[in-house]
């Protein structure tokens, strides 16, 4: 099988593989050198880990780990590591990582950390990990203090996503995809951006041919940038469209609630308006942003304090010194990077975003 | 001040300086570019941290770490973190770790996976971490299987290696960094070996001129190699000349009662003996090697399970899928990597190790 493209980076080259039915070819589709260990959940295991597993025909072995936010975590990195010591892991072991981006995060990192780093697979279960964290080579598992904090570069070997898997994809997960493959459309693709508006209901209803094209597109614009740039002094920046308030968003509320998806969805919302004002945007152009995210139906934000939103944007670790960096679209397609934002306007996007809410 | 030299390493390349009272200069050797950290123990603080921050003219924070073997643990690397996070650590900033061994790789672990990576100078304060472990960009901690099984290739900003410090150096450890540095001779620069020959006396009573002319060499000898080779998948294994036995002498003594030099001094007289049964080294080079180890006095091994150090052995992380990799010196200033080493040859070497024992 071809690949869809394949990423250069600084460190390391790797083919993306899209398509349909694919998990179970991902034996087929990559190269392990030695030991291979499927690291995914026990609510994974069946559906998705031991098809893969059975691809490499008898070679593989099955890691489990738990699930979700909340053990995103060193100790849960580090307990992955124990099992592949265990199992008796060697330099030339690969790691086939299976599931959403929190599994790909956390035993991405294991990964990268155990004996320096082995091979590393991802085969991303959701469509955000399929249109965004499996793509790029940034791991990272939380700390008490922030999201993320503790991580590294390790790009993978391979990218396996099959779009298959998203027929059956919780709608708020497939949602939370959306506002991210939404995102890289403003960012860099007014195609993309044009499948949801003009494509919105059979996006909905997961029609293979507009998945297929979303999920194509956004992986697109995101191997051009990280491909450009791998560790962010300046075009992968981009990427962090809506992520300033959206962190503060997701930190007021303890990660919980929203959908990381969601979260950047009123973060563009917030984001735009500072646009608008700075006189970077046009209010067309971010009626039209907005009508694309509403329209997609955004949960509300449960509850919100203002200034625990704001304090959280400071610790933001885009942050380098006291300036605030955020990211600007010009118009549909095109962004940039502005670095003397003041607190005062970030109080101004949150403002708008919680205008919003309650519509 | 000129670096004595400039490694040039894959992902980084970065000066070492080597000179006598340059730890109190160390904030006008490098450049950082935001906030930094100058991370010790509380052993260490006054003698060689304070001096350091001074260095910075006010501009640089103290963080404190445990020392001991038994605290080099991704719990340690993690509670620096979490200083580095409390401190308000951004991305653009420097970390400077002060102390051996295991400070370097711990905190230097703690650099490398605190927001994926900041500026990491090593400031080694003993003759093994000097001439060994702060050079080459990798960095660990052990785990309860093993040690450095979890770490990094973080390559550092700079290195500022003060020969001043090894004047008040205990004898074991001084002991232990000339093992490394004889090591450093055999495989790759006879002039360096035989400073052990012909100046071991000034050099046991640290005459400046020889401690300086052993500290450059050996430097050079592995700062050429990782040059070469950053990953170690070819010449960065000749390093691990000596290290097959001695790390399994380690693990059966569960790293305690013999320096790691000193353990990697036994490794060397068993790799030899292996060397010389296959005909690759000659009785006469063997017994120059041996004379000049057993000259500078190691301790003898308090007790060994043979059996135990050949199971260790077989957990070696260089090892991939089943074969057995070790280095032979075939001359002094010469060494090659051989990888189909039989158990019964590694356990030939570990009884000329015991046959040495109580002499």
């Amino acid at each position: 099988m071809t690949p869809f493209l394949t990423i250069q980076q600084t460190s390391a080259s790797y083919p993306v593989f899209v398509g349909r039915g694919i998990l179970a070819k991902t034996g087929e589709l990559v190269s392990p050198r030695g030991k291979v260990f499927v690291i995914t959940s026990p609510e994974l295991r069946e559906r998705f880990g031991e098809p893969v597993v059975a691809s490499f025909g008898g070679r593989a072995s099955l890691v489990l780990m738990e699930e979700g936010e909340a053990n995103k975590t060193i100790d849960t990195a580090n307990a992955v590591v124990t099992r592949l010591i265990e199992l008796d892991g060697r330099r030339d072991s690969m790691a086939v990582v299976v599931g959403g981006g929190m599994i790909g995060d956390t035993a991405g990192f294991a990964a990268a950390i155990f004996l320096r780093g082995i091979d590393l697979v991802h085969v991303p279960t959701t469509l955000l990990a399929q249109v965004d964290s499996s793509i790029g080579g940034k791991v990272a598992v939380n700390h008490p203090k922030g999201k993320n904090l503790v991580g590294a570069f390790h790009p993978p070997a391979a990218v396996v996503a099959d779009t298959d898997l998203l027929a059956t994809l919780p709608r708020a997960e497939l949602l939370s995809g959306l506002f991210e493959a939404l995102k890289g459309g403003v960012i860099r693709d007014p195609a993309l951006f044009e499948l949801f508006e003009d494509r919105r209901d059979e996006m909905l209803a997961r029609d293979a041919d507009v998945i297929d094209a979303l999920v194509r597109k956004k992986i697109a614009v995101k191997a051009e940038i990280v491909s450009s740039d791998e560790r962010e002094n300046d075009l992968r920046r981009l990427l962090n469209y809506g992520h300033t308030i959206a962190h503060g968003i997701e930190a007021a509320l303890g990660y919980a609630g929203l959908t990381h998806g969601e979260a950047v969805a009123w973060g563009m919302i917030g984001a735009n308006a500072i646009a608008v004002r700075r006189g970077i945007l046009s209010q067309g152009d971010a009626a039209r942003i907005e009508r694309a995210i509403l329209q997609l139906g955004p949960q509300q934000i449960p509850r919100l304090d203002r200034q625990q939103v704001l304090a959280a944007t400071a610790h933001d670790k885009k942050n380098t010194g006291d300036s605030r960096v955020m990211v600007f679209p010009s118009r549909i397609g095109d962004c940039s990077i502005v670095s003397d934002v003041t607190e005062k306007e970030i109080s101004y996007g949150i403002d708008a975003v919680l205008e919003r809410q309650g519509l």
